[in-house]
């Protein structure tokens, strides 16, 4: 009895074999520097805690509408909107089980079988695997090194665009490259989307995790809030992860139909929890900025450490909380030609684990630079300077 | 700019609209009796409240395992083998955000476009619109009014078999009839797979929601545990419709499958929820048993009310918490032919909303009776004394 054929199309994170190696390193009994979960370790902010238990006190166990409660819908309406500098209505807003499930709706919706969409690489790999699985193409585009970190090669990825293009899949405040559009790259993007009819899925899940200057989304554009989903999130702003809670916005129709894939898929959000967004949106926001400051405390030792090692630079973007060093020097130094066995020997000799390019889709043709992911979202600044010095004085060797 | 095709073959839950027509007329000022919804209106438990505030304040915030934390699968595979007399393993459960989940996640990993699956009609609406979304044919079977209440037209279900047959979709303890099999018919339709080499999807979602007897599952029976996936909730059992939690018991490598959907579609489920669920089933199981008393007493009236109605007869389940009245006759003795109509006008003359036998799929060729669904899990025995009085007198007028 074979298992269906679609799931021979279906693709996965492998970054989690990073952490069943880590895990296991520190079953041993060795000390581990978490660097590869896109994670946080601290705590979400207490007024949201106490909304969650004053939701389950008022009742708020029972199901209710998939598309979300009207009070989170409209919350997420206006503050979405004031943020990017557009109309947002609540209609537009649909509530989901985290920001990820907005990648999977916004294909089904949006993607017949056959069709190609354009999508980031290095890149948060479940673009890929969800434009596979249900039989479109899925073709990365790529970004270049530049001073400031790294930028869209927008020359190859106006190449790519024919006939049976349907969407790009952009994600500016990259996961895992960490870069940022500016804003001639974003305008250029939209111009294609708008030239060639396509839908685009703007992933903004790091859209207010910045540091200095201020975001902008590709929607609020001209003539792109008509062709945009936005991918939304509560996890890292308000350290929310594991509270499974973001939305879309979308076109009203879209929305429409995401509203049915919810109640295929899984009813409704969590009620509380969705009553607890509310407070998160609406309430005291001393809480994220909290952890704002926190993250930009460990961006800074995280970012000095690295370029003190030799054979690694990586520039010190201002959002998003992970760094992408080229550590191609260092693995040369080390007699090391694969970056896997580069993470393994690095995470034996020193406790340090990462991700590395490998992890967030296949290299593209003429790749010559090797990257790892650094997350610094997971560790207090204290471990970070203790485990990158030992990285370090590693690499020293 | 078109939606995606494969929306076209995306069904729902009509019963929404029956909520929506309810709340419609509250909102005009009139007192509604809400017997249409399949939601629970009593608290969930303290000891499971008190649970899910540990676990915040325990730090268990940050994402877990695709499949489920190991505390849950463990207590999960523990209390579900017992409860059925088989053994189950930890690696057999999946933990999903409900039991609706499970619902599209066979139809993914077990059936190929093109693959023919029978699914019961009346039955929950998701089967069929699952099924039809990923390309299958959904083929329903029929139940046949009995001295008792309602049992499988065992002959249709037989000829129903063919070469492109792939998967039974069984709902022992049966939404929206109430029916339960006897062991004969459970026998019958686990040799019906066997036989012909067929998945077998058994809804357990009220498994424990009985007032007398026990229930049994075709997944215990020989030769049925590797090719059964049970649909397990802690929605109904434990008051939890809104916080989303259930899960999957399946054949290892169908778990993992399921797992890597999960990756794909949501990342985990809602992490403390989870350790919640590890008090529900492990904890002080009062809770439980005070809903369930409750709940019975609730079936009693609503069950002796209906009977005691002119042109009304249903029969009194042990299991689920839906009554299926015929109501042929108080229809005909209105004047009235067609069951929305019927619905409507028992709503606007006693404010009394249930939703019909039209909910549940499409009738069958040659059903001549007409079946109206009342759900007692959603308001106090006054209430439904209130109500039903009033639905009685209309019909006596
Ligand atoms: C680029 C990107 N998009 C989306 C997500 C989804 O996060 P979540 O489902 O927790 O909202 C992540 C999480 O790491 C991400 O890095
Ligand atoms: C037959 C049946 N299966 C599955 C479910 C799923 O419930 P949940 O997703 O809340 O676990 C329901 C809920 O009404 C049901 O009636």
């Amino acid at each position: 009895m074979e298992l269906a054929q679609r799931l021979d199309r279906l693709g996965t994170e492998t970054a989690f074999s990073v952490s069943q190696a880590a895990a296991d390193w520190a079953a041993q009994g060795n000390r581990v520097y978490p660097f590869h979960l896109g994670d946080i370790d601290l705590p979400t902010p207490p007024n949201i805690v106490e909304a969650l238990d004053k939701a389950i006190a008022d009742g708020l166990t029972g199901y209710c509408p998939a598309a979300g409660i009207p009070l989170l819908r409209e919350a997420l309406a206006e503050d979405i909107g004031a943020k990017r500098g557009m109309a947002v209505g609540p209609e537009q807003v649909t509530v989901h089980p985290g920001g990820k499930p907005v990648i999977g709706r916004f294909i089904q919706t949006l993607m017949d079988p056959g069709d190609e969409v354009l999508y980031p690489n290095p890149g948060y790999p479940i673009y890929e695997s969800q434009i596979e699985y249900y039989g479109g193409t899925a073709r990365p585009y790529r970004y270049l090194p530049t001073d400031a970190g790294f930028a869209i090669d927008l020359e190859q990825l106006k190449s790519m665009v024919g006939p049976a293009t349907k969407a790009i899949i952009y994600n500016d405040l990259q996961n895992p490259i960490g870069a940022e559009s500016t804003e001639a790259e974003r305008r250029a993007v939209a111009d294609l989307a708008r030239r060639h009819n396509l839908w685009v899925l703007s992933d903004e899940a790091y859209f207010e995790m910045r540091y200095s200057g201020s975001s902008h989304s590709i929607a609020a554009l001209p003539g792109m809030a008509e062709r945009t989903v936005i991918l939304y999130t509560f996890s890292k702003k308000f350290a929310m992860t594991g509270w499974r809670l973001g939305c879309a916005v979308a076109p009203r129709k879209v929305s429409e139909a995401f509203a049915k894939l919810n109640t295929n898929d899984e009813s409704c959000t969590t009620h509380f929890v969705q009553r607890a967004g509310v407070e998160a949106i609406r309430g005291d926001q001393s809480g994220p900025r909290a952890i704002l400051a926190e993250l930009q405390a460990r961006r800074d030792a995280t970012a000095e450490l690295l370029n003190s090692m030799p054979g690694v630079s990586v520039a010190k973007p201002n959002a998003t909380f992970y760094l992408f060093p080229d550590v191609t020097g260092a693995m040369a130094s080390k007699g090391i030609t694969e970056l896997p066995d580069f993470a393994t020997e690095a995470l034996h000799a020193t406790g340090v684990s990462f991700c590395t390019r490998l992890h967030f889709g296949r290299p593209q043709p003429g790749e010559d630079r090797s990257y790892a992911r650094f997350a610094y979202s997971g560790l207090p600044v204290d471990d970070i300077r203790e485990g990158l010095g030992r990285l370090k004085a590693w690499l020293e060797l």
